[in-house]
This record gives structure tokens, sequence and C-alpha cells, in this order.
């Protein structure tokens, strides 16, 4: 399936799991869309903390159309499954946001670890949520945010088990994306960032840590989620975790080795 | 002090110390020396086990003098420490090998974790034993190396206490260096690799693990000397650990953004 196409499968409501493992080498993206009035700070929060809010674009207010990661690719319609928030609470998921759409809406799209994990296989490091076509596990952290206006709390992360003889090829792999979370923010040890229970993920599926594996930790950009809910803003809009949006671009533009991404297209607007 | 001076003094028996921190900048070696009857398999060794064993210069047989590392530096003289091995065991430690060289040596110079320190020190990742002024910490494990002729055994790894939020990029930083031991072999959890008790390093100096702090471990140039025990060959010479050949090159000649070291230069003679 081509990126193109299931996005198109999305917005016919013909397509709702979560998109690891669909359009191989493509970039996958978490979406935040807020109130204008918002926007400024909300961009400023996710620069301070480029490890969990790698910005890829942002888009609006008064369109809802991707410039850079998929040229026309309709925000209102084209991720598989939708979270609507409101006063730092999740009230709904919907297969599109034609309901709650207005041309006040401004829409970020942050970079993923699904790009990464491509570079990850391909250097001969097994992935275990990708093998068994499962979510991959995240988990709330004690580790602080920078916070910017309203926006404020701690990361959420991202972990696969990878076996011990791996780790430090995983963080050289990982590192060279920079723009998609890059190196690990943790290695081993669940409870030095506040995870109490490695069983049981926050978000996504749970996965088996076999013996000589190790739990690695790279910042996840569900972290916007996590901030929404402490932030109590009265209207918000995100992806589902997992149900990402799947781009035009290839992973292999975000590498270092490319010269990083396009960079970050802002709109005249704001 | 440059490295000149630091070999002059050397020669003199003037310099007995552990040479971290001595010479910023510059290429620090491991040596190994063997009788030319076990080189071509202690070379083939080297080159199975590459994190360990980087090979950087083979000099020999019929001279001692380096022509890649330090153009006419006399490796019979200018190491601060030498140890003598005898059956697996050694039997001497001794400031220059005058005593116990005969042309039929050859000298293997392998890369040291001390070239990437720099490169984690300019990156903003402290050192206690550079700050201590001690050894490294250095541990027999578990980890089982590729067998050449009568050479194998298993690996010996320099461990360094990292914060938990600087491991991910310690393992990118020194993963730019890979023909100096590259990115760690091993992150955290030290029984994993057959370390029983952090506490007592088998060479160098123990170092303390604070809170919040993760047991960084490194494939280290001391594994021959592990290996030469197992083997017991009759006869060879090393450095002792931690007293270094310091050589003329820089450090930044090994990272890969300057496309490596100068490459292995081997002797016509084998």
């Amino acid at each position: 399936m081509t990126p193109k196409e299931l996005r198109k499968l999305s917005a016919e409501a013909g397509f709702s799991k979560p998109t690891a493992g669909f359009c191989d080498g493509y970039v996958q993206a978490n979406m935040v869309a807020l109130p204008q009035q918002y926007a400024l700070e909300f961009e400023s929060f996710c620069r301070k903390n480029p490890k969990p809010c790698p910005l890829l674009e942002i888009i609006g207010p008064g369109s809802s159309a991707s410039k850079v990661l998929a040229p026309g690719a309709d925000l209102v319609t084209t991720i598989p499954l939708y979270r609507i928030w409101e006063d730092g609470q999740c009230c709904h998921e919907v297969f599109d946001i034609k309901a709650f759409y207005t041309d006040d809406l401004v829409f970020f799209l942050l970079g993923c670890s699904f790009s990464f994990e491509e570079a990850l296989i391909k250097g001969g490091i097994p992935l275990r949520h990708v093998e068994q076509k499962t979510n991959v596990s995240m988990y709330r952290t004690n580790i602080p945010l920078t916070s910017a206006g309203p926006f404020q709390g701690e990361m959420v992360v991202s972990m696969r088990p990878i076996h011990r003889s791996m780790v430090g090829q995983a963080c050289v792999i990982t590192g060279a994306y920079p723009d998609v979370h890059g190196e690990p923010i943790h290695i081993g040890y669940p409870e030095m960032i506040g995870i109490n229970d490695i069983s049981q993920p926050d978000y996504g599926d749970p996965v088996e840590i076999k013996p000589m594996e190790i739990p690695v930790f790279w910042a996840c950009g569900v972290t916007p989620q996590n901030v929404l809910m402490k932030t109590k803003l009265p209207f918000a809009i995100t992806h589902a975790p997992g149900y990402m949006f799947v781009s035009d671009l290839k992973n292999e533009n975000y590498a270092v080795s490319a010269g990083h991404g396009p960079g970050l297209i802002r709109p005249k607007e704001i």
C-alpha cells in the first residue's frame, strides 16, 4: 500500500489500524491541532523540547492541507483515528474531524520513532512489536519538560527490548535521525525515569522482555497528549497513539547523512 | 607535555604514571609484542575481534620503530611501563624492554578508548576517572571472543559511569570512533556480562557510581592480556594496563567524519 492509498482508505473510514509496519520507508508523523490562540506558545514548547516534540510541519490557520510532508493531503480525514480533547480529557475517538474543524485550527506534525525503525531492522536489530504486528509500548515518565506558556508536564517514551549486544549499535543508528527523536533518552532501569511496572504500558501494547534483553527508551511524540491532559486546554485534537499521519517523504530524507529533513515550513499566517 | 616529551621521559625512566589525561588530543595505543611465529595468527585474531582489538599499526620483525603512529619512536623504551609474560603469567613489570628485545619480535599497536574520552568531555559528558586522575576501571567478562590459532578467551571491558540522561549521546559520540573501540559493547546490568562485583575492577582503579548514573561498558584493549593468560604463550610483552604508548597522531584523525584513521600499515616482512 502506498501512503496515498493508505490516506485515501483512512478518509473513507476503510483503514483504522495502528500504522506501524505499513508503507515501509515513509515518514509517519504525530499530529496535534490547536486553536490559533495557543499555536505560538505550543510551537515554542516544541522548540524547547525537541527530543519528544520534533516539529516537521505547521499547517494553518485557514488550511488543513499539508504542503511539505504530503502535498495536498487533508489532515481532517487522512489519519486513521483521531482523539478529541476537551478541558484536558480525551472525550471521543473519531475516524475524521469534519464535525470539529474550524479555520481557526493550527495543525502541528511532529516526528515519530517509526521513521528509525526501518533503519534499526536494516541494521540487523529485530523489533518485537513489528514482528508481532502490535503497537509499540509507551509509558509516562517523570522526565520533566521545559514549559512554555500553559504547556508543561512530563515526557512520554516508547520502549523497545533490544538484545544486550546490540544496544550501543541501536543508539548509533537512531542517533543519525535527530529530527525523529534521535538516540535513546534512557537505557535500562525503568524505575530511574518513574516507570514502576514495565509490563503495563500507559499507551500501546505490552511486549515481552526476554533474558539478555534491555529495555531501551526513546522520546515519544505522544508526549503532547500527556501535556494536553495537564494543560487542560478547552479544545484540542490529536491522532490516536500509534495511528499516525503517513506522509509521502522517505525516512532516509531525515538521516544525518542526507543533511536532515526538508526543514520546517511555517505558515505565513502566524 | 607533548607526546615526544612524554616518550623521551619514559625512555629515561622519568615518567611512570598511567597516561590518561596526558597529551590531550593525541591517540594512545595498547601494545602487544610476540615472537614472529605467532604474529600472523594474532593479526587474524585481532581482525576477527575488531571491537576489543582494533589494529592501528604492526611493526617488525627486525624493527621496533613506529612508522605510522609516531614515526621513529622506539617501542623498546617509550612506553612508561611494560609487562613481561611467560607461559601465560605476568612475571615482571619493567620500565623498558632492552633486556628482552630480539629481532624476532613483532609489535602490535591497538586502539585505546582514551581516544574518544576527549570527544565525550567536549560533548559535555564528564568522566569521573579523568576528573579524579585515576586509572579507568576494567573488568574481565564472559563475552566470548572469536578464536584464531592459539588465541581465544573472553573480552575485557572498560567502564565509565554516565548520568542516565547522557548515555544515548555517549553512544553516538563514541560510535564515531570505530577504530578505537567505537560505541559501548554493553550498557547497565554488569551481571549480564559476567561481572559480579562492579566495585572490584580486575584492572585499573574502582570508581563510584552515583544515583542516576548507569555503568557503560566499552570493549577494551587490555583484552589481549586476558587472552595471553589463557593462551599460555612461552613469551610475550605488553604495556601495563593504563600505561599506554602515546602517539603523534590526533584523535580527531580517527573520527568517522575524518574518514577514519590513516589505515593499518603492515610490515613487508610478514
